[in-house]
């Protein structure tokens, strides 16, 4: 139940962010609305072919995707004003998809008895896979990969789980609200990973 | 054998288009050849994945790969004038690939008994698909994204088959026919989606 | 035992070519290490999903993610000048991985039955899948596609084993340091496909 609230919020989050990125690029409607589904989805079927699951059960999430598409057509036809100020309270939710698409995909992996590398992987790839998708077919360099410090919160989120440090649902649910915090401290102070440029 | 050569029509379309990008960012003759490819096949193995049929089917279909292959060793010596010359017909041959892949995607999606959101999306990735991958992998944005109508048309047959306002071969003729004259009329007017800049 | 050690080697070529792309775009630690394995891993993924052979093998080859995430960490470090002698060797480890990953990629699908079109596709998709999704995830036009004479290598591999020319350990062994060297060769005298721009 709990899940489930966070996994809307976190699909809506994803579904306008990734609209946002088809605006910024003047793709027609369908284009925002594919985009924006490609991010909030994306994550989640590359990790289901990774870790062996299989991938056609997104397709008995129709209340995620109902959210996400009309999260979008509200979108599209906001004011451009709404829209730069919603930018702000976008990261905190796109935050809680994140930190909550993470540990879920750690879980899966976890419990199908894959080693702590698949289960970090599946955390990263459902945090960000949907977000490296967006931006490649934006024609944009993956922003996840480059900026502020955003995988490295799944990556963290995976290992927790994978070390079998919590356990049970309140547990992941401390879990899952260190994250979104320590994911926000590192948007508001900027903190960046080490760099090495060639 | 009216989808058979249907099918072998969208296929060699497809993949010419792929090697005219290929051609045209200068890429070598294995280039041409892996786009074009990845260009007539990319849309259906995604969707095959999404939809959970088995993928390794493609290797079964033998002539639609010889023709795509014969087809682009021709474009590929043919003298440049003639190229610019067939590029208008590229787009007639473009939509029966258009139309014939997403009724057939859209048919298979819902003979395993999808629900209507995964209808229309395999009926658009199989249309769109190859174009979005063909782009990528061109160093471009998808152009299916945020040009004239194109991926609608997909959208359209997959929603009329997924209502089941269609049935059985003739309908789906008549459907196949309709749609790749709408789509040649939203080309020859340019039509376009309503687009939203940021 | 002895494809184990040239599967080690040519992983660490490979993740350390993804590595150095992602460093050469700016790309943070994180980034780059997702960029390695994607490269090192990439081409082997694709290739089990259109053949149909499960993907979360991967997680069994703990020591190959172990070597590759040991090699990228100890290129972050490197001084620069040592980085940019190395990658003259580099490209002598890359053509190992090459030939190894075309020569398994083939026997893997031609030992599932599959007709020498998915040889051959298993072979290419192999050998130069990872850097088709290294080049894309850092921005740039995939070079395998249109530089010196690369995939072809592989091409020529996957033909050979399909049309069972060799068999047998040794046999393999012989193809293999052909590959090499021919690849080698290509790269010392700049060897190029017929291009055809438009």
């Amino acid at each position: 139940m709990t899940w489930d609230l966070l996994n809307i919020i976190g699909t809506i989050a994803f579904a306008i962010s990734g609209a946002l990125v088809a605006m910024e690029e003047d793709y027609d409607i369908l284009g925002v609305f594919i985009l924006g589904l490609v991010t909030a989805f994306g994550g989640g079927i590359i990790r289901n072919v990774l870790i062996g699951l299989p991938v056609d059960t997104i397709w008995e999430q129709g209340l995620l995707l109902k959210s996400a598409l009309v999260a979008m057509g509200i979108v599209f036809f906001m004011p451009e004003s709404l829209i730069q100020f919603s930018k702000r309270s976008l990261h905190f939710f796109d935050a809680i998809g994140l930190s909550a698409f993470a540990i879920q995909g750690a879980i899966a992996a976890s419990s199908m008895g894959h080693p702590m590398s698949a289960i970090i992987v599946a955390a990263i790839l459902t945090g960000i896979g949907g977000g490296i998708i967006r931006d490649i077919l934006g024609g944009r360099k993956p922003v996840v990969l480059r900026e502020e410090i955003y995988a490295v919160w799944a990556l963290l989120g995976g290992l927790i789980v994978g070390l079998n440090i919590v356990n049970g649902t309140i547990e992941y649910m401390i879990l899952f609200i260190c994250l979104v915090v320590f994911r926000m401290l590192s948007l508001k102070f900027n903190w960046k990973l080490p760099h090495r440029a060639l």
